[in-house]
């Protein structure tokens, strides 16, 4: 039986700041990507969130980013390979004492923002992100993005030893390449709860997807991304999870088969 | 045989900025007490300070303070007790991280400035600290004030189910009653070398401190403390070590006996 | 002619994080209390917000706080006075130079939060405030708490030599000695815009307010609170802007009268 | 009769973390570029940088930098041109307040660190300073890159109105065609007080400087930077200083002359 995770920011409040739709979202998902307190969230967000998450049977992961909360971890900042290893350690680390705390174990790590971006088009910075996940607890699933563009990343964590799980945007357009195209090109986004699911469904089952030009491109797939900062993220979700339910596809959180245990 | 621990605060500096002699006391401690980039060091500090103590067999301990980088930690902050529990779960975790990546284990928590201050005068406090060490890891030692002062911190500590190792500072003057003497008031602070050194001895030796007005006072004592930042640290540190060797005083980190297997 | 001013803080929005309705409750206030990038807003919102105000005609003002993103400056910190001085004059400047760069100018300071509270039980942290508000521009006014428990900060803002204006808050209960109720208090928060208004009338027009005990007591009043963070703050600033007008009371900016030229 | 000015970095000290030997070297220069807290400095060194500069009557400077005080704002940070005007127009306020305490003005800004190199690479990031600049008082200097690679900030900064002042480095190799030698180069830094005081004199008398080809090439300068974070950096500036005097050059603050009155 195929079986697919979906994945979601979470936890990106911060003190008295709210972002996102959390309790509404996490209905609709497997895993949590959980901001560390750098580019967003709080102790007490992340606290929380750990709850929320386990609660409803959800996936614990973490989200380390930049330390850079003004820019919510999207801005480029050129640390070196060193820096980036050990802020994603430090953010790693943090987010697994709230999971102990709770009696629940951290499953999995997908960098944020501009560190994700750096991590896609840098091969150190991958490498760093991934020795800091390995430190930490090699049993962590680690978070690269599918097609093309990720696969250096992606074999910079199986090198490492990780076991490296690919994530696809179904709201997302794709070109001939299997490259996501750029947030600025008409059509980038895609809003149509419908459409979603279907793409999303085309890349779980026949592991390909729908490409700008009308053709379409293989795609290896692990976990789908729902944007939870998206207006419709919610029905999003929701679509996409009716749409697997539907298909016979089994929803699992993305570290459920490596760890077997838990 | 009688045994002692020696802990000073450690891996202080910040980005740019260099504190302390880490390099040159760690020769002379057996524990000590990293900062978690809270109140002061950073990631990259921690992961040398970690890789320091472990390469001079010295047990790495967290030490949280408040999240006041400007203030030093020095600074009351009127956080609530479920705050003060998940700013240390957080910073604690975070340590962590960097003690499994150079494969050792943290081994107690001590409270920094203010926050320890605040552990002292107020139970709820304590008990949120307490209940953060003991989510995260329930070997860790946690450090409480020797003496009259730290008998609720100490309680609250022992009361969560960690071993609570009791501080005392060789260089500091006590009153009668146990409690040292206010920093403000002269003589509070002893730099002779040879006079620290003995106070220490009869503080291990004797389980008793001398005091103001020429007396002296029980004082159960599991660990000495150094203060990184004060001039003549590393001659205080060399002293007390020194001392202790020549009394037959085996110098071994405070967390040692309760966790024989590391 | 009686005139009266509207105060409410704003600018409070935080890189991707949103806080307030500053657009809307804009249209019926007098000054903006905005806020210096310490405990809310940064650089662009301040930006922004100063632009806001200008084009609305509203006077801009600074509203500063403890350096305390994650409390919101809500939780005291215990700084000396001379280092609440300089963060004062720190984020007063700041502000300033988005006035200049909208050839407008500050008028008035007010602090937020628990540096608020601290000024007015702390005599030494108002004077601190004060100085550094008179070190900045002594032009500028400076908002203390109306009644009998501001007494003290007026009386140093005065002795200081700038123009205090004094603050009540119409959706807020008073004791009969003019002392706010305390939030925890049932009744404390008055949420009614018509009994809100009615309220701010009686405090403009006869400079007296209705005490919980059903009696009154005199209170002069420069200028109203509305809380921008309230969910009806919107309704509350139109009702009493509304009731103002009606009764023949002018809306003017607190510095006006004090500062002719602007 | 020639004149030239000395600038050096200070106030960067940071809370408990102190740096440079401001107290040293304010005796050898004639402009303090003084950090603004967010890459170094908090407001309490301001406040004694400023008063520091006043008494020893060196003109204050402002050097604002990235938001990045772990990295020491020598890390780029990928901001929006409007976000560096937004950040710059914040710090150069924030030290102006400190100016006006001191009853003095600010007379210059000279960006910091990555900032600067932005600034020398990216016109839209040296206009956005030059903007904010121009913005806070048009009556500030501005200094930029002397030399080829400045020849765009410089031009910039005139094109906004303001008085640009060229800086060079005499402790720093020039290439033939005017540029600073990589760091990362042997020979890149020059460390011998008497050959960094022997083209400090060429600069300043022959409007030239020697290349590390052995020939020489025209450089415009009208400020000689002293790093303050160098060891020898006091001597440095002592002996530039000494040179000056005994060749008959007037040392005089950049911003006299464009500003007389003060």
């Amino acid at each position: 039986m195929k079986t697919i995770d979906i994945n979601c920011d979470m936890g990106e409040s911060f003190g008295n700041y709210r972002l996102g739709r959390d309790e509404d979202i996490i209905h609709h998902i497997t895993s949590a990507n959980i901001a560390c307190a750098w580019h967003a969230g709080d102790p007490g967000t992340m606290d929380r969130t750990v709850a929320l998450a386990l609660k409803n049977n959800v996936a614990a992961g973490a989200h380390p980013g930049y330390p850079d909360l003004m820019g919510f971890g999207r801005r480029r900042l050129d640390c070196t390979p060193q820096e980036i290893r050990q802020y994603v350690a430090y953010q790693v680390g943090a987010l697994q004492a709230f999971c102990k705390a709770h009696n629940t174990r951290l499953r999995h790590v997908k960098p944020h923002g501009a560190l994700y971006h750096r991590a896609v088009a840098d091969e150190a910075a991958a490498r760093a992100i991934a020795k800091a996940v390995m430190d930490v607890d090699p049993g962590l699933c680690y978070v690269a993005l599918a097609g093309e563009k990720g696969r250096t990343m992606a074999r910079v964590g199986r090198e490492m030893g990780l076991a490296v799980k690919y994530e696809a945007f179904p709201d997302r357009a794709y070109t001939p390449g299997g490259v996501l195209l750029s947030r600025q090109s008409p059509g980038a986004v895609i809003k149509e709860p419908a459409e979603v699911a279907e793409r999303a469904l085309e890349m779980v089952l026949e592991g390909r997807v729908k490409t700008v030009d009308g053709s379409s491109t293989a795609l290896k797939v692990d976990t789908l991304c729902v944007h939870g900062d998206t207006p419709g993220a919610v029905e999003l979700a929701k679509a996409i999870n009716i749409a697997m339910q539907a298909a016979g596809v089994s929803l699992m959180a993305m570290g459920t088969r490596h760890t077997p245990e838990s």
